[in-house]
């Protein structure tokens, strides 16, 4: 196995595959990178078991192959190297028993690797039931939504955001049993058959990175328990969580007894004061309290041992019931994060039951719920 | 005790006392802040009892004083919601039992204060030994020895840099025993009589930053076991180290059997290549080797996991014995980023002798030393 290549070409394309492996790798030879040279193409292929990516570069004049071959060598230090060669090519040669030389002007590295034989095979998924979305609507959901997912492992399903793909709109739903965001997205060219997939938010996180900010088309291939997503050369396999995901629906009320319209980076800025004192003391809650009659809107927070404070939030339309309402500061910041919107609606029933919080613009079809905490 | 001012022109001097405050001060009123108001000024004050740090903020359209006090308050906290604010301007009034309210438009905070009579003094310091520098070449020197010192605690008097201030020069020396930094810079009015003082590196990197890239007039005010450093409106008290310096003026070779000048923006990069895999290894080193009849230079550097690096570095007269060499990359790292010139001129003597690097040009008083590791 030998190529010469463009270090800039290599670079940019390592770095998408770098995101799947782990520093933490439990199986030895994850914390590799696999390159498979052909007459054709150089494919990276990086994993961590639940997210696997392979890039193919296709030979042209920056790629340069004189013998195909096969090599794992060890990820971080190997693109460490590479991004530190002062070359604009590098040269690489496997010698004997994998030892790799890479050559770049002065430099010349000798690198232990290993053999590609062991490297575990990625999923075959058939393309029979694949479609295509817009790279930008797709990270938009995802960014609407992975946030509210759980952390925590033993109730697994909920650590992924459940989407349901159909032929004229992607609806995508998360919840951590404490706050759920759920947003719905028309598509132009969606799946012939509804398509329901659980996708663990980690995997999305990374989608939405290797997205980015352009937007490219974003093939999805459904298998039984992998998913593959196909963005230009590089694609992405991601395993799929199995079981039964709550019936959400249900749990968004319906009626309301108070309702307020928010500026989001007033709020926001309010929020994050109140959270200096919170994050500080055993209770991370803050107290939103509306007065109708009144018309005004306070939001306060303390800690036993720093102090307290109190914010007037401006406000508009602020009808129905007074009610004072205490709930978790960061769900309310995460939210707010994910508004697309300057403002945003509250719709509340009672102190202890969720509230919902809705853009400021009716056309938008999302819904975030936050369930509040009991103070007394 | 009440007043109000602006907040930027606040938070501006409230960064540079939070210097002296540490996360984790072992007298608890010392992760507070004091402050004390005057008819004429608010004098911040913050210490950890290495460092102090005072700022006098005067009276002026900026700050307006409604009557006078003490409060301390907890430092991270105070800094965090006043950063926080929403307003140009704040209030601050000290009510009952030392609550403390801090307004700005519609937020307010309340936050607990402590009895200022329970902070400590700060030491008072004669300023009749006091002579005046330029803040420029203080920042200079402390940027060109104070890395080379010691953390090493057992062997405390290592941790400073010892200065000699005397009317023409100041020359500043620091070892942590296996490299040495030495640089001697004219000065235009120095101490009349000959000061010699050692400060701890710590205190010397927080002046270094509050002198910042300006050039203020540093006013230095030797005491018995504390230095006091006046740069406009702020007072920074250091505690001096006591002990006997070791005479590193014998350390210095005075002889070479090789010398050779490197390029440091090129030498850097190999060294920095190099340490990729003499990071991972168990031994952190690097090897030079010097072929004066073949005229090369080469760098190598191993990791017995991952492989090995080879460099050939380009290089200026090359003169005298052939030579290999090897010592700690991170030494040699350091070396270069505090050289002041484009070149460095490396001299040596034996294989397990100490070897100097000087800058490219005569004309700077600069000599660093390295001791090399056996590697046999």
């Amino acid at each position: 196995m030998k190529f010469t290549i463009n270090r800039n070409l290599f670079i940019e394309n390592l770095n998408n595959v770098m995101r799947a492996i782990s520093s933490r790798a439990t199986i030895p030879i994850l914390s590799g990178i696999k390159l498979d040279l052909t007459d054709t193409d150089l494919t990276l292929t990086g994993s961590d078991t639940d997210i696997s990516i392979e890039i193919k570069i296709p030979v042209n004049e920056d790629l340069n192959v004189e013998s195909t071959g096969s090599i794992v060598l060890p990820a971080r230090f190997f693109s460490e190297i590479v991004k530190k060669l002062p070359g604009k090519d590098f040269s690489f040669e496997v010698k004997e028993s994998f030892q790799t030389q890479i050559v770049s002007e002065n430099s010349e590295f000798t690198i232990n690797g290993l053999d590609a034989n062991n490297y575990p095979r990625l999923p075959e998924i058939p393309d029979n039931a694949a479609f295509t979305i817009s790279g930008k609507t797709f990270r938009e959901i995802i960014n609407e939504t992975q946030f509210a997912t759980s952390n925590d492992q033993t109730r697994a399903i909920l650590t992924g955001v459940r989407f349901f793909f159909n032929p004229t709109n992607i609806k995508a739903v998360a919840t951590d049993s404490h706050r759920l965001s759920q947003r719905t997205i028309a598509l132009e060219n969606g799946p012939q058959a509804e398509t329901d997939l659980i996708i663990p938010g980690k995997s999305l996180q990374e989608l939405a990175r290797i997205i980015g900010e352009t937007d490219p088309e974003v093939k999805i291939c459904p298998g039984d328990n992998q998913a593959l997503f196909v963005i230009g050369n590089l694609s992405f396999y991601s395993r799929l969580l199995d079981g039964n995901y709550p019936d959400t629906d249900r749990l968004i009320p319906t009626e309301k007894t108070t309702s307020v319209e928010f500026d989001i980076s007033e709020l926001s800025s309010a929020l994050e004061r109140a959270s200096l004192l919170t994050h500080a003391g055993r209770n991370n809650v803050v107290t939103l309290t509306l007065d109708t009659a009144n018309q005004t809107a306070k939001l306060s927070g303390k800690s036993a041992e720093i102090g307290n404070v109190e914010e007037d939030v401006s406000f508009r339309n602020l009808e129905g019931n007074d009610l004072q309402i205490s709930f978790n500061p960061d769900y309310m910041r995460d939210a707010l994060r994910a508004s697309v919107t300057d403002s945003v609606v509250m719709s509340f029933t009672k102190p202890l039951r969720p509230f919902i919080i809705n853009p400021g613009k009716d056309d938008i079809e999302f819904v975030q719920l936050i369930t509040p905490v009991r103070t007394y």
